[in-house]
């Protein structure tokens, strides 16, 4: 499994950025991840909308940071370099040019993307980390909102309109405080403009889903998410409710532009840009009927990075953008998975069996979340033995799971720590949680430590564990090649913890095969 | 750099324990780390003490048990395995039955410990993971307590007394609550004992520093950690001092024996036992006019795994605890070590320049501290490129550092969190604080921020950079071979937290070479 690396350069209005993606591939689980980053606010656009064409000190800025960037691909040896240009270069009259000194400044070739490739990259980037499959994917930046058209999971349409978060600010909410009437006007003339999409209007319709990228999109995600209080690990699969929305266009309207960048989870930077970028989300939301709309935190650069991983692929899509997600973070941090997936193996068996005698519903999502918390709960390990199930979560919520809501997140963080030692309990993300999340917690963890207790020897012995379901005890028969007296043991000793979880007495029983 | 694992297998009187060790020598950074563990309570000793030999069901539990580790260490494909025996199975009259038996049905060939060789574990664990030079170190189990006299860290003399905490608590303290007369008749009883070692009264006039392992000592310290409401973290490190302790056992001896271990830090199991373990060690504390005590969370396993790992040297110890703890930590998160050791040699280079020119007091161990987070600042990527200064600070303080107390682990690890972003603030661990760290974690986060920002290419662009201190103002003088303005800027950017960290404004300015 050798590793790659690609460096993304984005060449963006406002500012420079590198990113190193690297990834294995050919092992069990392939994984990838950005594993560096630099930034520069090199305001390449700065004077660029009264001359049309690129300023000489701001191309200067540009230029020599191109040329950092250089030295840092060749310091880090990283050949695959893909630097791209969006709107600023794109626009400017001599874009040429600054494209040839770059080139002999840093030997860097720029690839301009067009607005249509742009608009792909967004795509990618939102149906490969989220859950979208039919539905719109929305991108909005400082000039333009792109919306793309989705069926299963491939872009139908990509459309963009001139209604980014800075133009609109210009245009409609310019003054340091705002009239009813503006936000009036800014909503009037976003739904003029938006009519043109016969899609979204029809996706109210269609009961399609709407999933967002782009650096409004996260601030509005993350000031919802303080404003309601919910424990906050970054805003990966959250969902922002358009009730959560309106509110927010409420709370930012009737305060001075000065201070909207002190809302918590908006930066300050932004503060003068997100209420009229809040206002174009919230229209695009009415139009299609959008209840939620399902925050990423992937953008461009992830686009670009998917379009090289998965170059094998039309369109360069994951097959199953949650298993993915979960095999990617098991794959960065284990090196041998027999004991994974045969605990994985163990756990599923006795929930299926417990669910077909009907001891509990038998939701799939349930199943998914166990699947995933049997997968991923020793990568604590990593950080150190001790407590490994209290890094494990840390590293689960941190590293954050694309594809899996915030709740979701949560539920297989929460698994994943009581594998081992302590009460399960939802805590602090019992916030983020649904009715019945307390006893899947139950559920999941006590069968967790009983797959756990009998793979302890790690060698598979116990080959498979059946259950028996009889009135108010669940015989659990265990077959294995040899005498498995300390697993059996240890699995007897979850037997307050079964009873807490499915009401049932456990015991357990061996067969020689 | 290949990875090599040694499992040792402590089969102890109460609990039978297999840790796995893994290490990798060779490299620029070599590394070692514990990275599996299994319990279990097997209680080999019941009835060993009426009979005088092991039993045979507490024989049978023994060994499946030790079947069941050596399946693990064959499935894990770990050929050194070292299975070492303490007390109870020293001191049955059946142990050569017992031992063959194991190794009939293990093929594990059991190696039983004298009292001195489990001594000198004790003293290789201890000396290995504390600042201990010159003093005493402690190990007291439930059997018996030893001390070893340590001078220039090698061991000088051992001792072993029949005082460890169940002996203690049957023969004084065995009743639900306790007089002081029962107090004070342990006290007399271990002082007179203790006075057959003229070192350890003669430790006073010597300015001798105590250190002790063991679990008696780890639930003490983290007892005490908590009654003061410190930020906890472990208890590696930590120092126990007389006062806390004093206070510790008027609590403790004021309650039922049944309610002892309830209380936080104290296990259950061991609520019975803490009382008289903690009466010894304050004995011992009393003779030797000890102010504190410095807890680690090695113990014999490390001792026995440190005897492989530095087996060519003679007395297998680390040349410098606190320097190879944080080459440790950096050596397992890193590959390439040509970014961080710049930081540091560049970060350094300024905090020794500005200490030169009288601009702070050049304290030794803030060079240490400064050094140490510019070895690991990085480290948090593995979690996830953003926030990983956060993360940096969440591996420091939970994989711990041998040799640094709780507040040095503590500062490093903010000044790993204020490498980038925020503003420098000691926040929760202020408590841990002495006067004059919030000025020192302000120093060190500038200088760190300054040399990131001097590293940007990673590539040694800014080969050196030179301080000049003018009254109210630093110059500093980059020498680079290239044109170096990115990094120029990002120095530059800088001045604020600079101004606030040393008073003095910052200009950069560069010297091609």
């Amino acid at each position: 499994m050798k590793e790659r690396r690609l460096a993304v350069i984005d060449l963006g209005s406002n500012s420079f950025r590198l990113v190193v993606f690297s990834w294995a591939k050919g092992g069990a689980y392939p994984w990838w991840r950005r594993t560096d980053e630099i930034y520069e606010a090199v305001r390449v656009g700065a004077g660029l909308d009264a001359a049309g064409e690129l300023q000489a000190e701001p191309m200067e800025r540009a230029l020599e940071t191109i040329e950092l960037f250089a030295h840092f691909c060749r310091a880090a040896g990283i050949d695959d370099v893909r630097p791209v240009a969006t709107s600023a270069i794109r626009e400017a009259s001599n874009r040429e040019s600054f494209i040839r000194n770059a080139r002999t400044r840093s030997g860097l070739k720029i690839e301009v993307l067009s607005p249509e490739e742009e608009a792909t990259y967004g795509y990618l980037a939102a149906v490969n980390s989220t859950t979208l499959s039919d539905g719109v994917a929305l991108d909005l930046g400082g000039g333009s909102l792109q919306l793309t058209h989705v069926e299963d999971r491939c872009a139908q349409d990509a459309r963009s309109w001139k209604l980014g978060a800075v133009r609109m600010t210009e245009r409609f909410l310019a003054g340091e405080t705002v009239k009813r009437k503006q936000l009036k006007a800014l909503r009037a003339h976003a739904r003029e403009e938006l009519a043109s999409a016969g899609w979204l209007t029809d996706a109210a319709a269609d009961g399609a889903s709407l999933a967002g990228i782009g650096g409004t999109v996260r601030n509005l995600a993350s000031a919802a998410e303080l404003a309601a209080e919910l424990p906050s690990f970054g805003v990966q699969g959250f969902l922002l409710e358009r009730g959560a929305l309106d509110d927010l266009v409420e709370r930012l309207a009737d305060m001075p532009a000065s201070e909207r960048g002190a809302v918590p989870g908006i930066k300050p930077e932004r503060g003068d840009l997100i209420l009229a970028g809040a206002v174009v989300i919230q229209t695009v939301m009415e139009i299609g009927d959008f209840e939620s709309l399902e925050v990423t935190e992937a953008g461009l650069r992830e686009g670009v990075f998917y379009s090289t991983l998965l170059a094998g692929e039309d369109p360069p899509l994951f097959d199953d953008v949650r298993r993915e997600a979960v095999c990617n973070l098991a794959g960065q941090y284990h090196e041998d998975f027999t004991h994974i997936e045969h605990v994985a193996r163990l756990s599923l068996r006795m929930w299926d069996e417990l669910g077909e005698a009907g001891v509990h519903g038998s939701d799939p999502r349930e199943r998914d979340l166990l699947w995933a918390a049997a997968m991923l709960h020793d990568i604590g390990t990593a950080v150190d033995y001790d407590d490994h199930h209290k890094h494990s979560r840390y590293l689960i919520l941190n590293a954050s799971l694309p594809g899996h809501s915030t709740r979701e997140t949560a539920l297989i963080g929460q698994l994943a720590r009581y594998h081992r030692k302590g009460n399960p309990s939802l805590g602090v993300y019992s916030k983020l949680a649904r009715d019945g999340d307390e006893e899947l917690l139950a559920r999941g963890s006590a069968l967790l430590r009983v797959a756990e207790q009998l793979e302890r020897s790690r060698d598979q012995a116990v080959r498979d564990a059946t259950v028996l379901v009889d009135d108010g005890q669940v015989e659990l028969r265990l077959e294995a090649d040899e005498d498995v007296s300390v697993a059996r043991w240890g699995a007897e000793r979850q037997r307050e913890l079964f009873q807490q979880a499915f009401g049932k007495d456990l015991i357990v029983t061996s067969e020689l095969l």
